[in-house]
């Protein structure tokens, strides 16, 4: 292998393969990429097994061939060379040779003969989507992914292909067992899907998936019962969908609100962010406390002492005192748009249910707890 | 205690008492901040038993008194709260009530009978200097005080009132071991210092000195056998000297240079940083190979590979080939401000003396390694 490349094209193709990388692996060429020239393009590829990336930059190649060698180590030099064109060579015992300007460096590497084959998605079944619907799609419910390791079927994002009178749309459902969100849009082309009974991408891919489709205008998104793909100008990100089957999430959505509470998002965020300060570390837990036209939220605190603030609401129905979980309302307001949003209960043991006119399509759950 | 602040003043003087305070301490205490009100101010004060801070802050005060609450919880309420005026009142049981708005707050405290005295230094000789001349004093020899605290007579900044030619001079002297920063200026009013045998400021509180004297256009510095004193508008940092006597510094520092190399700094600066890449993470090894006209820096490192790096530089004695690490000669780089620096060397085993036009009073030595 031979090449030049511009250094700012390589640093872009590096940056995004970093995140991918596996920094403690037990597969030492897990924490490598891999470099393949051929014709006028450099490909660079990164893969843990189950999230892969590919992305490609344009280059003078002189000799086609591969090599793989410390991702992080490559990003640190490439990102410091002082010149704008890079000369890579390929050396005996899979050294790489860099050199730009008066610095050059031998960058020890692994066979790539060892690297992983990246999944083969051809001929999966692909669309295009606005990058700004998917990435908006992903924030709606990224947060609320189980961090448990061990739970393994919640740890990822639920993608369905569903009908409503007719017209197929797409539905990504996350839950960690205290919160639920959802979110349902009409897509073009989703005719060649087929996921039945769902798929579950996981957790580290999603995050992938966001930033791939937050600098993207149109995107191609392609999905099977096995992989994610999207494609984005010669880029790649290929995820191995997770095991296990997602629980029938669509029992704990409440079919009916009887005590309906609209309030501002933004003055709710600020006010449930000051109480929570005086909240216990783990739970975060403040009481929701409505009376008419009126919510007070409060937290106490044995070793800090205790908080609350008033804030206008539309609500007239009986008073309610409901526990929550701060952090949930916190991280639910900051995915939603709406200026006002709407929290449905039934009692204080049964979940609420919250929803925004500018939030078309989505809805999220909150389970109440015991303060 | 009962009083409004207006909550700008307020933030400003917790913020400063954050990094004085404690986090984990044996003395609950210490966690908390003193606020005494009297006349028309409010005082914050916080104290680790070493390094004491006191801001003042404008207040309307309805009733005297004091009270001490945790730092970093006040802090975090504060800076949250939604209006411009903040009321406060000392409640049973050691509780700060704060309101602001609609929002209530109620923190436990602990009685401020028992927060410690924070140190007299009343008396103590002061002199007026030029923020920026004390902070740059500061900035050129912080980054060479000891980072282990068994060499507790090197954790800290050595002060020392010299005299030359019949004019009193001040200097600063750092060293880990490994490497020294010396600097030394001339000051109007250091008659009345004592300063016999020289004084240690503790690491941690040279870095609040330097946050003090940045922001001041002049401050006044006190100094005397136990403590050094920074005052600014009413805030008050005092620090207790470290206890154990400096080693005898100017032993290290060689008398004369055989071979002066002349180098830009930045250059040098960027050159060490791309070949440091490679160096091993512990020691950051690098060689620097001098010819005539010429600096090699060179990396080597078994698990990742080799770099290396030329640089045109000012030098005309025999080659010279001297182990370093590189960190020590990027944190000088970044300390000092003249555009060539000089390396002065005696030969490859003795101590490389360091000096910049621009750097007037300042001399750097650092110790080479072998390789």
């Amino acid at each position: 292998m031979e090449l030049t490349v511009r250094k700012e094209d390589l640093v872009k193709g590096l940056g995004k393969s970093q995140s991918v990388v596996e920094r403690r692996t037990s597969m030492p060429i897990l924490s490598n990429v891999l470099l393949e020239a051929q014709d006028e393009s450099l490909t660079v590829a990164a893969t843990d097994l189950e999230t892969s990336f590919q992305g490609l930059c344009a280059a003078k190649v002189s000799k086609p061939g591969k090599v793989t060698v410390p991702a992080r180590k490559l990003y640190e030099i490439v990102k410091e060379l002082p010149a704008e064109e890079i000369y890579l060579k390929e050396k005996d015992n899979n050294y790489l040779h860099i050199t730009a300007g008066r610095a050059s460096f031998n960058l020890v590497g692994l066979s790539a003969e060892d690297f992983p084959n990246l999944p083969d998605v051809d001929g999966i079944p692909e669309l295009s989507v606005a990058g700004e619907m998917l990435a908006e799609m992903v924030e709606k419910t990224i947060f609320s992914i189980s961090q448990e390791d061990t739970r393994f079927n919640l740890a990822g994002l639920y993608v369905q292909k569903r009908n409503r009178d007719g017209a197929d749309y797409l539905r990504f459902v996350s839950t960690d067992g205290h919160r639920l969100s959802l979110v349902d849009r009409s897509l073009e082309g989703l005719e060649g899907f087929e996921l039945d009974g769902g798929v579950i991408i996981p957790r580290k891919g999603v995050a992938e998936m966001r930033k791939m489709a937050e600098d993207a205008e149109t995107i191609s998104l392609g999905l099977n019962q096995s992989y994610a793909s999207l494609a984005l100008n010669g880029s790649r990100l290929v995820l191995r969908m997770q095991e296990g089957s997602f629980p029938d999430y669509e029992v704990v959505i409440p079919k009916v609100s009887k005590k309906n509470v609209v309030v501002n998002r933004q003055a709710f965020s600020e006010v449930l962010r000051r109480v929570a300060i005086l909240a216990t570390d783990r739970f975060q837990g403040v009481k929701l406390d409505f009376k008419e036209g009126l919510l007070e939220v409060v937290s106490q605190n044995p070793d800090l002492g205790e908080a609350r603030e008033a804030l206008e609401v539309d609500y007239d129905g009986d008073a309610l005192s409901v526990g929550f979980n701060a952090r949930y309302f916190l991280d639910l307001c900051g995915a939603m748009k709406s200026e006002e949003i709407t929290l449905g209960f039934v009692d204080e043991q049964h979940p609420c249910l919250i929803k925004g006119e500018a939030d078309e399509g989505f809805l999220s759950v909150i389970m109440p707890m015991r303060l």
